[in-house]
């Protein structure tokens, strides 16, 4: 079983209010020195059988057809090597 | 000016509607060999100044108080190294 991750973020030219929500508030929470914050969505699609090439070009075709509106949001696909990051935050 | 990442996704256990709705959808549209869709958020901090250990432990604070509810989610952290993903489908 493999996971590939698909990660859609609106394009950098439209404007995104949640992503600016949330910079704006986060001064007045005490944290300051970000100066701009995007909010996208994050796919994380598990496979059965291997990830080549043919599967990530179908997943491709599946994030353009489906998964972003390609007039306003870019994508990227990657293949994750483990469930874990490396930096993983387990929240309680 | 560094780029950090936050992915907040539900907890595995915790039923995830909008992910079951995309895989669920994928067959009907052609794409098979799919096996379980999760669907979170991905936000893009840009921050002025190096990202150092401490400016990362600020990052994760704000994550675990703010960006995610750690009742039903999960976060990472981690440093984009660039801007561009490796496969990187950058749609017109």
């Amino acid at each position: 079983m493999a996971r590939v991750v698909v990660d859609v973020m609106l394009k950098p030219e439209i404007l995104d209010p949640q992503g600016q929500a949330v910079q704006r508030a986060l001064p007045r929470l005490g944290f300051d020195g970000i100066t701009d914050v995007r909010q996208g969505k994050r796919f994380e699609l598990e496979l059965e059988g291997p990830v080549d090439d043919a599967a990530l070009a179908r997943i491709r075709e599946m994030a353009e057809s489906f998964l972003a509106n390609t007039v306003i949001e870019d994508f990227t696909v990657r293949v994750e090597e483990s469930a874990e990051g490396t930096t993983a935050g387990a929240a309680s």
